[in-house]
């Protein structure tokens, strides 16, 4: 088990120290600024269990980019959601001035079964192979491996404080890391972390409310003319099998909508195209992820109002999304909507499997729709939808109060050092923290901000409200560090 | 899966209001002051795991008393260690006393793989089964149980503070309880708790020593009287099979030594008995456990130094434990010793081989002896030792670095309301927290006490030292609850 392969190193390779671990340097990718290098790291395959198929290894894929590190300096640990850590790395620019800033080593971890870390290889997405992919196999995988860099890195391993990053998901991973391990992540930067609402403790008729309110809020004939085109094809659907091959074609279907359940996963599939176009209403346009322009809801709602049709405006906000390229001469839904227990869609993901099954098992996302709220068709996701898709789709059952118990539920006081940052814009933001905890445990709030903005790298464009959100962040981030290096030393550590 | 069977129902049933687990009152036992329900839960084998096995349930016994319970008091809850609950019961007596003046539910909570809360029925404790005998499992249990209780017994299941106990593991429990999960626990009262021994963080040479150091203390002649005992079998074992007959004989073994490795275990068997005087070297009378009169090792040491030789003297020790009642005609080590990678032992034990595959795999008990520093033969446990056994016995590799990255190791300043509390007699004390962490996080020392001895009943005979040290715990625990319950007020919970 214990071999540290060479295949390619940038610069001189720093060997991990590692007990448990064994480190595999197999190649080197070198992005934009800073150059990052690809580690594996050698991870059980269950944390929890050392017996039998449990003491098996599985490598996990981390990034890690000492370019700006000092030694002794801090760890900047992004806590990987679910995608491939490249994408995300890609994706997180702030971190990486901040790295500049406090001379950190930058390390990102790819989350299990998603990207490159898969426990079982090709046969890893399955039914038989699903089980060891839970938060806390992923944040046991983050725990060891902080262990392991501080003992590579640092002389005496106690020395350099870990700040653990993330954005979404990605949040509340670094949120329940420095819940349950405090004594190896000194703080945390949660961007827009629905932990409340992960755990089942929102009412669960907020997040396409918020969508809605987006579109409303550029202008409020926009979900009015949403909901005419939804009302429009409910009348066609009426008329039976001619009514939905008209829908079909109007909506440039590949191929026609069969039966009602056809209908509904198309209506998903159009909620989840406003819904991202809400989540990543940002002032310049991206291409990591979705390609979208700058203000999409602004641009797909100016498109919407010029159509000639209820149907034709839903199209255009469609085919901002699903076709930005405008290279599609017609849109595959059955290749393209993936059902997950996710309501907000999981089509765009390229870790859309693995998601829905945590989204079947420990993530709760019960949101809904009833177009009284909301622009969208009613559309109740219950407990007992939920469980019916997960045992069809995974063979599991949902266990609904789990996470709260795990992870503290709404009482986070016994925490501290923790950011929930969130715009105001975000459909998400509900889910998550939006008013102190303690004097340590601090909600910012980012006006005119969309999902994770502050994370991103900053951009010309950027509103006042994030850049200033960003310099409170690198303020507390600094005090967490002074403050764990003066505790270190203060115990004869440092 | 959702039944309540009410079998035998003392007083009025208290239907728990349970979402996730389903509850059977299934007998009721009445021993002493204050009469308790036997009561069983059903709880996932596996929390970490929702698919396929993981999904199944086993009943996990728990003791309730609401003898002393007024409505929207707190809830004492015993994080049951290695053994069956009902002898737990009837050692932890302060528990109740404590109980009383708070007006608490007392709850003692069943250790998954002890007693009777065995996940595979009468198939537990084999090799195929063993997998879901990990600390954080029997946390999660006990997690998913007070969040149960809570909304049982509550009108608010936010209105009942949970003040953990426990003693040696545990206490290792309750600590774990408190940091992992403040959100169900204000405050863990840990007696004996070798926290930083079980994780691997000491030195390995202490334990043995301090047995040695409590009889030197009682009389410096003992321990020298001890060493002559041991010198005395090394010399005839040196003369080959005859020797051994002849230790065999003057130890009233029922069959003779075979060979070194049954010379071994016999020394080991031996050192165990030792080690129990010590520990438990109370001021009065116990047989609630070991049989053993009071201040054993003051009783033991007079005995020793009457005998007529070094082995008598060693069989004089060794039979106030193994035969106290003297019944016995001789000694079968066949049947009585079980090896172990316990050092200290685990021959007293009824749960010892589900504690043998627990210190073969989380909990890390490294103490050797060197016959200098302490008054027993030669023997080096090695983590290279202990994992030889654990493969051969087990099929599994201990992960010495894990306990101490999941659980904190020395690192315990983020979490707060903890007591550690020690006696200074008991061996096992330098495993554990002897200094304050923090202002909440409280080092206590009870001068002249043995293991675990503030958890047990009020005796006429207790030194002062352990009185005061109860008060302070009595203390203590009243401002934990009065703080948790002002802060639910605070909150607009309470």
């Amino acid at each position: 088990m214990a071999t540290v392969d060479v295949v390619t190193v940038r610069r001189s390779v720093v060997y991990f120290a590692v007990t448990l671990l064994f480190v595999t340097v197999s190649c080197v990718s070198v992005t934009r600024d800073p150059p990052y290098e690809t580690r594996y790291f050698h991870q059980y395959l269950d944390h929890f269990n050392f017996a039998s198929r449990g003491a098996g290894t599985f490598k996990e894929r981390v990034l890690v980019s000492d370019a700006f590190w000092r030694s002794g300096g801090p760890i900047f640990f992004y806590t990987g959601n679910e995608g491939p850590i490249t994408r995300l790395w890609n994706e997180i620019g702030f971190m990486k001035d901040l790295a500049e800033q406090f001379e950190a080593l930058i390390v990102f971890a790819e989350h299990r079964y998603y990207g490159e870390s898969l426990p079982f290889g090709e046969n890893t997405i399955s039914q038989e192979n699903m089980g060891l992919l839970t938060v806390e196999q992923a944040l046991a995988d983050y725990a060891v491996l902080i262990t392991n860099l501080t003992v590579s890195y640092c002389q005496d391993p106690d020395v350099c404080p870990v700040i653990a990053f993330g954005g979404s998901y990605g949040g509340v991973l670094s949120t329940f890391l420095r819940l349950k391990y405090p004594n190896l992540v000194a703080g945390a930067l949660a961007s827009s972390a629905n932990v409340y609402m992960s755990a089942g403790l929102t009412p669960g008729n907020q997040l396409f409310q918020d969508v809605t309110e987006d579109f409303r809020r550029y202008n409020p004939r926009c979900p009015d003319r949403v909901r005419e085109g939804f009302a429009e094809m409910e009348r066609l659907a009426g008329q039976g099998e001619q009514g939905l091959h008209e829908i079909s074609t109007r909506m440039k279907l590949c191929s026609s909508l069969q039966d009602h359940a056809d209908l509904v996963n198309m209506y998903r599939w159009v909620r989840e195209a406003f819904t991202v176009l809400a989540m990543e209403d940002l002032p310049y346009a991206i291409s990591n992820g979705p390609f979208l322009p700058a203000y999409p809801v602004n641009a797909s709602c100016n498109l919407l109002l010029k159509a000639t049709d209820g149907i034709e405006e839903i199209l255009q906000a469609v085919g901002m999304l699903y076709n930005f390229t405008s290279n599609l001469s017609c849109f595959d839904l059955h290749e393209d909507f993936v059902p997950c227990a996710d309501p907000t869609g999981c089509s765009l993901m390229p870790g859309a499997k693995a998601w829905d099954y945590q989204t079947c098992t420990e993530i709760s996302l019960l949101e809904s729709t009833d177009n009284v709220t909301d622009m969208f068709p009613p559309d109740a996701f219950t407990e007992e939808t939920r469980a019916a898709h997960c045992r069809e789709r995974w063979g599991v059952t949902p266990r609904p109060g789990w996470l709260a118990t795990q992870f503290w539920g709404k009482d986070l006081k016994a925490s501290s050092n923790i950011i929930f940052s969130n715009g105001d814009l975000d459909p998400w933001r509900r889910g998550g923290v939006l008013q102190n905890v303690s004097s340590s445990i601090v909600a910012l709030e980012i006006q005119g901000g969309a999902h994770i903005m502050d994370l991103r790298a900053p951009n010309a464009t950027d509103p006042l409200s994030v850049i200033r959100v960003r310099q409170q962040e690198a303020h507390l981030i600094g005090q967490w560090i002074s403050e764990a290096t003066n505790q270190k030393e203060a115990s004869g550590n440092g």
